[in-house]
């Protein structure tokens, strides 16, 4: 069995969301899993010695532009935020809390928290803003308090960043694909042709 | 008619050189004609206030490796250049001396400093570099020294700076489509899509 694919992502990066949308048909279509990793690119750059970017107006502009153009191309739901910039701290000790016993369960919060904030604009910071995607998921609301103080979930989080920061990882999302890094939503289709060129 | 897409290119950006073997077939696809526009990014920075990008070791590593893979996956032969960084003053300057009367011609020589320097890897700085590439298209290699002090040369590459700006260029490649801007080689593609859902 081939390895899995790691897809390390920050909740508050509208490529990563882009790319949580677009991977795991590219995964199924080698025969390939998708390894979900949520980290704190903050704490990446901090690992790395980056500061925070400091980007000309310019590129802003055109970032912005940009994430709703290729999510639209993409057929992915697209919404300015309310708030800016996330502290996403709260969905990735949950993330981990559930994959600690469904990996699939936890898969979906992400992607319900990223449908949430990137494709409907809403705030998904407070447990108060997580409680209906945990209902819709049949997951106690209450858990999300017990995953504040969950120290194994933590454990785990700060592992996958240190794991992310191992292979390389700057900017999200990041995939690993058999030691072979991509950066970028741009780059699941030459995942997608590099798998096809590299079968295991 | 449908107005041209405008490209915008660095010599000295690996990325502008895998943009310049695939826009050509994306525009006529979509029966539009591309207007090829070498500029300086370094005078495209300054002018906008960017200094060179502190760029992060990770990232210079990825960027290495990733625009080899991305040549690779496209079919564009791909080498490290002897010279580096590049000085492609003389390049952009008979570029612009052959399009005065040529568009397609100097387009041609574009491609060929192209393909010697990232796809062979050897130096295009000076004229004895480029005798062979101009002999190749029928042209004289005196024209080279002539487009040193061509001073109509040097008035288009800096309006072609200038409408660069204009048009919010941060980085290379750089594309105009209908006022729509699109960065990098990697969205070439969303070019392509992007034709398709606003036909004119």
């Amino acid at each position: 069995m081939a390895e899995p694919i790691l897809f390390f992502f920050e909740f508050s990066s509208p490529y990563a969301y882009i790319a949580a949308n677009l991977i795991e048909p590219v995964a199924e279509r080698h025969g390939r899993e998708v390894r979900w990793l949520p980290v704190s690119l903050f704490h990446v750059w901090r690992a790395i010695g980056v500061t925070r970017d400091n980007l000309p107006r310019q590129k802003v502009d055109y970032m912005r532009r940009d994430w709703v153009r290729f999510a639209e191309l993409e057929g992915v739901p697209i919404a300015t935020p309310r708030t800016w910039p996330l502290d996403a701290k709260l969905a990735r000790l949950m993330f981990y809390r559930l994959a600690a016993t469904d990996e699939a369960l936890a898969r979906r919060f992400a992607l319900a928290v990223y449908h949430r904030y990137w494709g409907e604009g809403e705030d998904v910071t407070e447990t108060s803003h997580l409680a209906g995607i945990c209902e819709g998921l049949r997951v106690r609301p209450a858990e999300l308090d017990a995953a504040l103080v969950d120290g194994a979930a933590k454990a785990r989080l700060l592992a996958a960043g240190e794991l992310a920061v191992g292979h390389g990882m700057f900017g999200a999302p990041w995939f690993v694909v058999d030691g072979e890094t991509f950066f970028g939503a741009d780059r699941v289709v030459h995942i997608d042709r590099w798998l096809s060129r590299h079968r295991k």
